[in-house]
Formats: structure tokens, sequence, C-alpha cells
């Protein structure tokens, strides 16, 4: 038993998300499929850094898997695997890891990147890889707004309910808003120790309506003591968002400089 | 009676082509359709400047269609229209035209270009949206040799067999082939009087083989003097492919000033 640990890419637009579920179309299952064929028909458990839904995508999602034959080189692991996989995923990073490793809990953070698209009508070419915001929006109301989010905060008001997880502290260690004006596109950055369901599509969201005059822009210091999701009513279309980086080392130093409460 | 000049753009990846086919869904059948709805019924005929196979993309066409009804001013017809229409595509300019300007027999010059990614696996993000070709490439020796395309040629070597047209003479103004290391895309420019069959796509897979290495940097004068497709056998992916820009004035000097032919 070797255990490996890859990391890859995935357009999520065609996916049921990444959580195997009986007859849906899902990451995991694909992977699982493309095992199967390897392991000549015995199931490899397939664990994800964590789930991303339907719609979501993956410039660097992290899985791992403990592989039950005879041990192949890493490199060749990723090999075989993208050879089997639909085009739509692709592994880019692979290596052989202790058993004491899990993609899931050894996380020490997580990037989440969220792409607005400010064409007045809807891209053709970015229908299934942007949200669509047609109206203005002040960067720079944005990105100062943002700054009431990092640190150590329960993000009750920001996440979906019904989740089942019950504590809702999270640190969010880094936020940054970039504007391209010639490709008119916004990028949202969260680099944060962990994200609530839909927590980054809700912020964004809400950032969203601070942009546009819609919110007070030293609004987020109330809607987090208020603790409550209906301070913060529109989730951002998942089309937009990408889980773009998973952390095993520390999270480096420049994505904490501005950490307040932590 | 009212002549209508569109600009629009087109994801092509799940149309199957620009031309109007029984049971295809197809750009031509998407507008006709969506026109119907602003006629209540009354078949409208549009023209595209061109046609673009099943998987090729738009950036740049242009159509004409008179439409029956009470004139509706230009921008409403756009607004209209990209609301009835699906969204993989999206008019960005609208004209009211003299009954004398026909979008395919008025054009001055064609814009087409080719995305190559680079990548050693297909990018999921670019599997519709580009021809990939992993193997190095050369881009000098592409430039140098793309300088003998252009001017004033029988281009019978490049087309695709089996079309009506036989007149195979055309002018090619421009060629432009770009890398871009950090995207790991090369992105090919003919700008021209007009193009046969297959004829960019046949280009790009000679200037892949030249790229590479497998063919000579100098091939290309024998092989329009050869006037014979089994000179060159190959044709890029569909998915690589956009109609970019339609001219209706003379092609601007910039793009002229390489022919010597002509």
């Amino acid at each position: 038993m070797t255990r490996y640990k890859l990391t890859m890419a995935y357009d999520g637009h065609l996916f049921h998300g990444f959580q195997i579920q009986p007859n849906q179309r899902t990451v995991q299952g694909a992977i699982e499929e493309a095992l199967m064929k390897l392991t000549k028909g015995k199931r490899v458990v397939v664990h994800g850094s964590g789930r991303t839904d339907a719609g979501v995508h993956a410039k660097g999602q992290v899985i791992h898997f403990d592989y039950p034959g005879k041990t192949i080189p890493a490199k060749n692991m990723m090999l075989a695997l993208n050879s089997l996989m639909p085009t739509d995923t692709v592994f880019f990073d692979s290596e052989i890891v202790d058993d004491d490793f899990h993609v899931q809990y050894s996380t020490k953070g997580k990037w989440y990147r969220y792409i607005v698209d400010q064409h007045h009508f809807v891209d053709p070419f970015r229908r299934f890889y942007t949200g669509h915001y047609p109206y203005p929006l002040d960067v720079k109301k944005m990105q100062q707004a943002a700054q009431d989010l990092i640190g150590e905060h329960d993000f009750t008001s920001f996440a979906a309910s019904g989740g089942q997880i019950k504590d809702k502290v999270r640190t969010i260690y880094y936020v940054n808003i970039q504007e391209d004006p010639k490709e008119k596109k916004i990028i949202f950055d969260f680099i944060g120790n962990g994200f609530l369901y839909n927590m980054v599509r809700i912020l964004v969201a809400a950032l969203l309506e601070i942009g546009n005059g819609k919110r007070p822009v030293d609004d987020f210091p109330r809607v987090i003591a208020a603790k409550d999701r209906q301070e913060v009513r529109g989730t951002a279309p998942a089309s937009g968002l990408y889980l773009y980086h998973v952390f095993y080392d520390k999270v480096p130093t420049k994505y904490r400089l501005d950490v307040k409460n932590n």
C-alpha cells in the first residue's frame, strides 16, 4: 500500500461537484473510476482537500489515496491517471507521501479565487468561468471593506445555513481585489485557514454590494458581530469560483502580513 | 423592410457550425429562431460573412438580415436579440445599413486567429478553445516560413478538397505568430482577402510541422507551386480557430505592409 498525493485542475462546469454521488458525474467519481482501471476493479477511496460544489472549478485541488498494488513511481501514476481521466481534469503534480499525511487534516490554509466578468452582456467565452456583474463597481471601496474581514472572526453571517459544522470561527489571512480594466475582469483572492460552506461566494456577493454602493463600506464589523446569515442574502454564482491552492506548509508570511487579530 | 448589420461573438463548441442545418444546433439557426420571436413567426433569412465549421469560434462574425416589421433603432435590435439568444452567443455592435450592403460580398478582408496550447497535458480550461500541441516549437522558424505565404498565391495545396469554389487564388496580407511563454500559448494571426475551406487550419498544421522540424523552413514556395493537397495532410483542430474580424473598409495599411506580390 502506497499513499499518493496529487494536485489537479478541473473545469467544474460539467461536474456535479467534487464529492461522489450516485448517478451524478463528480470529480471524485471520475478519479475512482480511473483508479479502478489500474487496480482491475478494486475500489480505491479518494480523499480531497475539501469539496467543491457543482460548477466550481479548481486550479490546485489536492487529493490523496492509498494504492493497493505494487508501488508505481509518482510521475508514472500521474501519467497513467491523466491518460485515463476525462479531459476536463488534469493532474499536474504528484508525490508519494507518508501514511500520516491526510489531504484534508494536514492543510495549513486554502486559497480561493473568484473572477467577476464586467462586460455589459455575458461574454460567451466566460459564461462557465466567471460570475457576471455588469454594474459599476468601486474597487477601492471593496478593498477597504475587505480589510475588516482579515483576522479571526465568527463568520456565521457569511455561511450558508444547513452545514453540520458548528464552529464558525475562521481566520482570513489575506484578501486581495484586483481590477483588469482591459479584460473587464475583477479578481478576488481569499486566503485563510479554512472557509465555511459557500463562504467565499457569500463574501463576494457582499463585497459587490459594497462596490456598487448598496451597502456601506464600513458595514462588515456590524455584519460579523450580528452572526446572522440574513445580514447577507446573496451568493455569487458557482461559475466564478476556483479552489486555487491548498497550503500544506505554513501559509507564507507575505499572505499573513495583514492579519490583525491573530 | 430594414437591413441590419450586427457583429457578434460565439463560443462554437456546442454549435454544429454557423450554417443552418436540419436537426442541428447552428448559429444561423439560433439567430433565425430569435428573430422569429420578434416577427411572431415570420422567417427572416440571416446572412453571415462566411460559414464557420462545427467547433470554430467567432470574436467578430458579422451578419445581416432584412427585418420586415417596423424599423427598430439598431441598438434596440441588438438588445432584443441578446435577450432572446442563448448565452454562447453575444451581439456587441449593430447598425442599420443600405440595401446594397451585403455581409458576404461587401467584405474587404478577413482576420482569423488560431490559438495553440503548449501545455504538456491538455489544459481543462482550454480544451474547447485551443488546439493542443505539446511538442517543441521554434517560433522564429514558423515566422520565417510564414513570410512565404504572404501575397497572392494559388492555395490549392492548403484547401480541403470537395469545395465548390474553383478559383483557389487568394491574397494573404499579413501573418503574425506570437508566443506567450507565461501562458504557454502560441497565437497565429492571418489576414487576407479570403480563405478557402479549412485553409487556416491546414496552414497552422503545416506551420507546426515547420516549427517542430518535421518540414523544412523554406518548404512553402514548393508546396504552393505543387497545387496539391497531398503536400499538407494535416488539419489543426477546429477548437483553436476564431473568426476574429471582418473588414468592410480597406484592410489597414499596417496589415498590408508585408504584401510582396500585390
